[in-house]
């Protein structure tokens, strides 16, 4: 069974397929619905945490719980994603959004490169880059 | 003198100018040269390391050591760069080569995403994302 093994799965997203659908999603600002793309084994890496906080998440559950957070506490005024660049397994995409974070009504130009790494058809990596 | 230290010096390239220059040069495999956009206190991170050393070279002399090493043990038969997706400080390209790495006389097609990061108009970070 070795040589079967090695064959794509036909239902299989590849890196490239994943990568154009998240940037589809998230340019509708479907942030919630792009999370259908990860793994349960998602880990998500932030450019930085608060003293005393992880810049890590493991798993989809503290991942989605990360994302309502966001949703949550952030009025998107407009998003926009450009990318993908696909190098194998990995991805990079660029956000560029204008926000209003509601706990200090404060509006915000946010700009970040994230990189998206796929395993089985699913985004099991990734890691934000931004000035902090 | 607070307001002027906020402006850019004149001589100083923006990100995108960093990441065009990068781009150019990497295009036509002038790697070496490409290392004159680096700060002298780079910081460059591999996607993994062999057991014992690190995935992290600190200074230019280290990371040229790194190229150097690698200049010296591949033979590179072409070179795709894709890319420069810029956000504020960071960007990211692409990275497609066909190479021989030449003890082995082995020849390999690699690809990667590299992110990088600007800082008063020199390279301090890069960061190499593959398949290990």
């Amino acid at each position: 069974m070795r040589m079967c093994e090695n064959l794509p799965r036909r239902s299989m997203m590849t890196t490239q397929e994943v990568a154009d659908k998240l940037v589809a999603l998230c340019s509708e600002g479907k942030f919630p619905e792009a999370m259908e793309l990860y793994s349960p084994d998602i880990v998500s890496m932030e450019a930085g945490a608060p003293p005393g906080e992880s810049r890590e998440a493991k798993g989809l559950a503290a991942v989605k719980a990360k994302g309502e957070w966001w949703n949550t506490n952030h009025e998107v005024h407009s998003v926009k994603v450009e990318g993908p660049l696909v190098a194998g397994a990995h991805f990079a995409v660029t956000f560029k959004m204008d926000v209003t974070f509601k706990p200090q009504g404060k509006r915000i130009a946010m700009q970040e490169v994230a990189v998206y790494k796929v395993a089985d058809g699913k985004i099991v990596y990734e890691e934000f880059f931004y000035a902090m």
